[in-house]
């Protein structure tokens, strides 16, 4: 029986067919994966190396390092590189010659310099390959409902060890420890940004702006690392903020809830049923034919009829996307943002978060949908509501 | 008192005045540092933006968010802009007359292109940050001696909890709470190359060879994230490799330590014994003046005397280096590699990780040095050996 790890052939068959269809129509000859989210979507691997998708031959992944490995873990040819140098040197050969396409966010100055281009000389594809990862098939739903267990069962740990006296972080850390021993992969892969570690806020904190485009950033330990969970000690009666991606065999889920030890002070109670109520309008404009842009719109509307000022952070900034696509990297298409034309389709999966800022901290609720015509699903049974433990 | 997680700002002001003078001293106009571990070693701030020095006038850090708390950070200038389009217009501006340095291996083929700049009209200038970084101030080893204490008190945690049934992950995931309790930021700033995992490795896994240029890079969780810890159940007399960065208040430090329930058998007793041996020649040539290709030749050259057949890994894929620098980024300058020609200096910090894989798995030791003219002073006091529990 095949290795349950592994990206089944027939899925990379089907996007590689997918994708080799795009370049063509974009009038490219191919197209250089330099990227680990790249080269595992569309070789099932990411050994150390690089993929070539050609439009009109089969595609080649060089490897530096594992070849043993990467064949084992995908269907398409592996040629082994002795070394770095060795890797561009081969790319070179078979990508200088044509109109190439790159994945231009991601591959830095010093690389394209090593293929012998100019930027001139080259396409951006990255568009092309988050635009195709944006319809999930029923394998990737599968397993995105796998990273939905494994959150499930944080979050109820969560509600276990969750006690007066515990800093952020100590509590980060306890429910990171229980997600990786259920199959979290430990990193989160962030397209273009750093990966960032989970974000267990709590009273204030849960209202601090920071370095993430989110309405709350939190602390961090140090001016390094300046977001996620810090060292405050977590008290009675004020919110606890827990957001966290999970990632399981490559695939992330995206997911928030508030908890409160105690009884919630009337600011929080009130405060969180005004995200409830934006939660349920995001909720119900969630159907295929919409675009984006209408989404976002459905949630701020909601927020002004209900008067929560701080929806989204504070007025001067506000962030203008309530949520986001999630597969082979957390943040991926289709973004829910203001005033985006683009239209949801059926086997789209997006994380909504509503969350909103207040004098004495924040709170929020995020879940990850997958989009049907007949509404959207959740991909983890999760508790809902203020959790209040 | 100032908060004591924030860089002190003569420690800026001293790094920024040298590094203006190796950008005069290359006839740069100035230099745009984009990455965060740029940023935060010559402004103190990891905030969302980026930084401009100039060569002959003082510094300015745009911040796209957050400028307040930029501003408690850093003795830099901070100019707020409104958004990521408003933070590269106001960089063309200042960054493209003259002859500027950018992070040319870290900076994206887009983000060059919102500056307006091509490839031809820039310079790299990570050689020049990352040769500063080296020699590291008094303040800096006291940041690492922060971490060494952590690094100690994991070390500590492992040998209580280490037990036979334990998943190598559930292992990595106890370690990491811990450590991240006592301060850990919980992710490690690896220039160029993707942050991993922890390597929490047993039995078999620690010989086998992967995506990582390192001797043994482990299982990982599945293809997406083919490094680090896996799914094995740690077992009685075999090998239980523990190698981890710990980043604290923005320093690293790195190091390995090799465990055993029980009795080692026969082959791990000896090999580690070979490895110790070729640990303290290393150790013994780390001494101010001394290329790092020397350093690296005399560990291969005790090696090679004691027949040590998979040091640095299997012949055919041996590793080229046995060490490199840490500090802001988890590998930094300068690298321990065959045939370096670079001469090692005081002030240096270095880790070094003789390691070994043999027929039924692997085994390694690694500590993270201050190089001194009276020879090498380790950065943490961790137990020495082979630690049987």
């Amino acid at each position: 029986m095949a290795d349950p790890r592994l990206v089944p052939p027939s899925e990379i068959t089907g996007r590689l067919a997918a994708f080799r269809g795009r370049l063509r129509r974009r009038g490219l000859s191919g197209a250089l994966l330099t990227s680990r989210a790249g080269r595992f979507y569309l070789a099932g691997t990411s050994q150390d190396g690089a993929l070539w998708v050609e439009a009109e031959r089969d595609p080649v992944l060089w490897v530096v390092r594992d070849a043993v490995r990467a064949r084992r873990e995908t269907p398409v040819e592996v040629v082994p590189v002795a070394g770095r140098r060795e890797l561009w040197g081969a790319a070179r050969g078979r990508v200088a010659p044509g109109r190439p396409g790159i994945e231009a966010d991601v591959l830095s100055v010093a690389d394209l310099g090593r293929l012998g281009l100019s930027a001139g000389a080259v396409e951006d594809v990255s568009g092309e390959l988050l635009d195709q990862r944006r319809r999930k098939s029923p394998w990737e739903v599968g397993r995105l409902e796998e990273a939905g267990r494994i959150a499930a069962a944080v979050y109820a740990h969560a509600a276990e060890v969750l006690r007066p006296g515990l800093t952020e972080v100590e509590l980060a850390g306890l429910l990171f420890a229980r997600a990786q021993a259920l199959g979290h992969e430990g990193l989160l892969r962030c397209r273009g940004f750093e990966a960032y570690s989970w974000h267990v806020l709590s009273g204030p904190n849960c209202g601090l702006a920071g370095a993430n485009d989110s309405p709350m950033s939190g602390e961090g330990l140090s001016p390094a690392f300046p977001v996620g969970a810090g060292r405050r000690t977590i008290r009675r009666g004020e919110p606890v903020l827990v957001d966290f991606g999970v990632c399981a065999l490559g695939y992330h889920l995206d997911q928030t809830r508030t908890f409160c030890l105690g009884a919630p002070p009337a600011w929080l109670a009130e405060g969180y049923g005004a995200v409830e109520a934006v939660y349920a309008a995001l909720r119900a404009a969630l159907l295929p034919g919409r675009t984006a842009g209408e989404v976002f719109a459905a949630g701020a509307e909601r927020a002004r009829e209900l008067g929560l000022e701080g929806y989204l952070g504070p007025p001067e900034r506000r962030c203008r996307f309530v949520g986001h696509g999630v597969g082979v990297e957390l943040v991926e298409a289709p973004l829910l943002a203001e005033g985006s034309p683009h239209p949801l389709e059926a086997g789209e999966v997006v994380a909504v978060e509503p969350k909103a800022v207040f004098p004495g901290g924040g709170c929020g609720a995020e879940d990850t949908f997958l989009l049907t015509e007949a509404g959207p699903r959740p991909l983890a049974d999760l508790p809902p509501g203020l959790l209040v433990v």
